[in-house]
């Protein structure tokens, strides 16, 4: 069975809280005491704990910045389209689809700020595009435990059924005809990202319901993509969730 | 006399664009053949241009992502904050100053961002903080060649005196009193971003006019600062600029 090392505080807390994939046992370096609320954790899923030394953390990393906490668990997991669809309900929802994002830190950007703005799903085609590599999940900082990683076989199809599923598809866009801020992102929306330099494919373009640019200072180089996607899910939910904040 | 040396296509067009340092010689790759406007930014600008080979390019930018083409020019212009209040006139700027952040890649994406947004400045501390490293100066995307460079000496007493001039200081936090969407962004702003995972130090969240939080979805984690920042900068100017847009 395939496992997978989740290490550093932030992720392995992440998948022990989300508690959405199996977990089969946590190891912690031998000499540290601060790790109390992640054992305790792990002892309430029945997770057994193992102590080890830095060397052997180090071993089952390759290295990795560890922080002395190493969770061996099962994979993240992913659906398709289709399962993604089904299983979604209610009139209100924000997510985003990728178009070739090519960085895997910006591709694990984006999924830590679809999960801090609620969104129903990333979508990402496993071809032509930066994998799920650890890092991006670590750029995703526990955001890959929260957000359904949803895989398209062809993106320009999965628009369509997308849109017929009630969502109104939004491409960012410098080209956009609607300002970001005017848009009406209510109800079901989709934002398309497309990838660093390139931008959206025509064919990915032509398929949105319209496009929609972020207006920048006049003569300026562009946002890094990971930027733009969060500025257009910020925008998106700007009138929602008044109680929460931004935890840095 | 101190040089630098500015590679990879993006940061040279943006050196020769902005046009606010000193540069001495370009150095192109001796058989690239599509690098003629690059070429042509330097010799209406009075610079030579010399053909140099891949080998001679890594060894001026120790193996940096040079992409055929290295500018030898003068030091990322900074101000102190005495002189950049000086020349600083209009009712209308926005600026933001850095807590502490400790990620050079943060560090160059807030001045992306300030860049992108038409920032009056990116204000740091020298000490406590990531340097303006070649990870921060490629993380800019060009970005240090447009958006003023401010060093202070101390956050706190550099919060007073750009009161004294008419800002309101907008510090993000977690516990922000005021929901950044409903925020008065308008005159002279200066958001304040604090470090990666201990956010504002006490004694510049107190100094700060009002707190104000980012909106997120329950429970989740947190925002990367760099994306804080940009949604913040986003936020004050969402009502500007109608007529420009993001550019992948």
């Amino acid at each position: 069975m395939f496992r997978e090392m989740v290490y550093g505080r932030q992720a392995v807390r992440a998948c022990l809280t989300a508690n959405r994939r199996s977990a089969h046992v946590l190891r912690v370096l031998d000499d540290t005491r601060d790790l109390d609320d992640l054992i305790r954790l792990a002892r309430q899923r029945g997770i057994p704990v193992e102590r080890l030394s830095r060397d052997a953390l180090n071993r089952l990393t390759a290295n990795g910045a560890h922080q002395g906490v190493v969770l061996e668990a099962g994979p993240i997991p992913r659906e398709d389209l289709r399962a993604w669809l089904e299983h979604l309900s209610g009139p209100r929802q924000v997510a985003i689809a990728l178009d070739g994002i090519e960085d895997p830190r910006n591709f694990g950007a984006v999924i830590r700020s679809a999960a801090a703005f609620g969104a129903a799903g990333v979508l990402f085609t496993e071809r032509r595009q930066a994998p799920l590599s650890p890092a991006a999940v670590k750029a995703a900082a526990g955001g890959v435990e929260y957000v359904p990683l949803v895989t398209v076989k062809n993106l320009p199809d999965a628009i369509n059924r997308i849109r017929e599923a009630g969502f109104w598809t939004t491409g960012l866009d410098m080209d956009g005809e609607r300002n970001i801020w005017e848009a009406d992102l209510s109800g079901r929306v989709m934002l398309v990202a497309g990838g660093e330099g390139r931008g959206l494919r025509r064919l990915v373009r032509e398929r949105c319901d319209y496009l929609a640019r972020i207006p920048l200072w006049p003569g300026v180089e562009s946002l890094n993509v990971s930027v733009a996607a969060a500025i257009a899910l910020a925008a998106a939910r700007r009138g929602e969730w008044p109680d929460t904040a931004y935890r840095p």
